[in-house]
């Protein structure tokens, strides 16, 4: 392949390109992974998209936000890639951005990009591959990414270490009770959406908002917020309301954070949580050498029959393992 | 330390020695880390307590159980420890048997043994360590080995693999609903045991119990099951009813995997999988060595400020490291 003729293409829009370099990163073959980190360094860094991260469990109508959303900033001339991580798609095969038609008419948008969630790996996979396509697609010019997860475990923490601006989205409760989102999750958000603020559920949606904004007073205050964030807003992806306020919402926050130097702190803090799980990651990798993975059976068939105590073993193997077997 | 002295005393039953053990084993010091290898090596392996795991979420009445469950046990002549994985304990110190206060009774049992939760680490840690504190209570000749986990996150499946025996406590449902527990959960469950079925909430309790022998009905026969198992029955932790006949179950549990083979099996393949998780621990270790650490911070730093690839920085360095590094 050549990788040079990938980037140029990449860096010149073209789709087929960007979604050939998706496709690389995203294999496991150790081919493709030296083919993958030849194209990640061959790209230009300069331009910056906004990358906006986007958590909500299923039913809070994160399909429809996004599509709405996405058409409102295609309308404004912007360029939009809308990016997963589906934490869940190793074992059901993905049950988000599975299927384009849930936003068919972002996915018909020429200036709308829509890749699903990498499958057939653990989220630390995932997780690394689509932190690679948001750099794959920041070299294509988009102006937007936006990284979609599902609010099941620890998939938000990714996704909220690949983002600039972090959105919780949430549907009006029923009671007036919290709706057992963890703390940890609450304290990523910049922005907590409650989404359906529509018809009969409107009432509902305004005390959802309200109870989380009285929750967010709560929090200990972070420094990379302004006055008046994290924040707490309603929108209804369905009758498209609200969405230009929560636009200009991630824009002033984007805004006073690229001022007043979070935006780049936040984004080298981020390169270096990466690097350090791809270091960790390549570690591991030595496992999977045809001559380690061997070795391996072997001590774990002792380890099985009690002959060797799985600590003692484990340190053994790793003080032999050496070049010759990785 | 003396460490074959110590390994005496542990098989001789002595608390004290028992204790000291324990406490090697939860040190992250390497030189301690270093004893603890060996004192697991030389430790007698012929011993095998009945490891049950217990889970529940905070609430469900937990300490309660266990104290009434542990008194029923010491009272038939057997020798009980009680072991805490606690995930949250690295944040807060530690929300479960931080307290030997709660179990009052059992703790001043001759023929008990309460260890709370190993804190100050991330799970994989405190659950290697609570592996290991196992090992150790089994040489010093304990007949039940309880290891206790807040059912939140990934816990249950830690303690799940270093039981032989998983109960899934719950506490009486509400409505005629589930109580949110995740089919992963239930999956590992032997024996899902209703709790408080006693007073007002004793047709609640009946209902819970009969929803989830429903529930459980649903799901695939594993091989390691007599039949009627998985189950799920009501006791009384305050009453102290339906004690002696959760021990009857889980009796006729072990002894039916004991008969068909399955309970060496699950232990053979538990020994596996900590011997694999100890594996990857030991290579995650060689990063904290100083000369790697100092490596480590200086191309971390080269990525934060861009002037390197993340997952380029990492390959190389993972290819350079060698044992002058380590």
């Amino acid at each position: 392949m050549d990788i040079d003729k990938l980037a140029k293409g990449i860096v010149a829009g073209e789709r087929r390109a960007l979604a050939r370099g998706i496709t690389l990163v995203e294999s496991s073959r150790a081919d493709h992974r030296e083919q993958a980190t030849a194209l990640l360094a061959a790209l230009p860094k300069e331009h910056e998209a906004l990358r906006i991260g986007l958590s909500g469990t299923p039913g809070v109508g994160k399909s429809t936000l996004i599509e709405s959303f996405g058409m409102m900033l295609i309308g404004q001339g912007l360029r939009v890639a809308v990016l997963a991580i589906d934490p869940s798609s190793s074992r059901s095969g993905g049950s988000i951005l599975g299927d384009k038609t849930r936003m068919d008419l972002l996915a018909r948008e020429r200036a709308a990009f829509i890749r699903p969630s990498p499958s057939q790996t653990h989220l630390g996979g995932v997780a690394r591959r689509t932190r690679e396509a948001v750099t794959l697609c920041e070299a294509a010019g988009f102006d937007v990414v936006l990284i979609e997860t599902v609010g099941v475990g620890q998939s938000e923490t990714v996704v909220a270490e690949m983002s600039d601006v972090f959105l919780l989205l949430l549907a009006p409760a029923g009671g007036d009770e919290l709706q057992g989102v963890k703390r940890g999750i609450m304290e990523m958000a910049d922005i907590i959406v409650v989404n359906k603020a529509d018809g009969d559920l409107k009432p509902a949606a305004s005390r959802t908002c309200a109870d989380y904004a009285g929750a967010l007073r709560l929090l200990r205050k972070r420094l990379q917020d302004p006055d008046g964030f994290p924040k707490a807003m309603m929108v209804s992806a369905l009758e498209e309301n609200g969405l230009s306020e929560a636009w200009a919402e991630v824009q002033t926050l984007a805004g006073w954070r690229k001022d007043h130097g979070f935006w780049q702190r936040t984004r080298a803090a981020q390169a270096r949580y990466w690097f350090e799980q791809a270091v960790k990651h390549a570690l591991l990798a030595q496992l999977e050498a045809p001559k380690a993975k061997a070795a391996l059976a072997e001590l774990s068939d002792l380890v099985a029959q009690g002959l060797e105590d799985p600590t003692k073993a484990a340190l053994d193997f790793v003080a032999q393992l050496d070049r010759s077997l990785a």
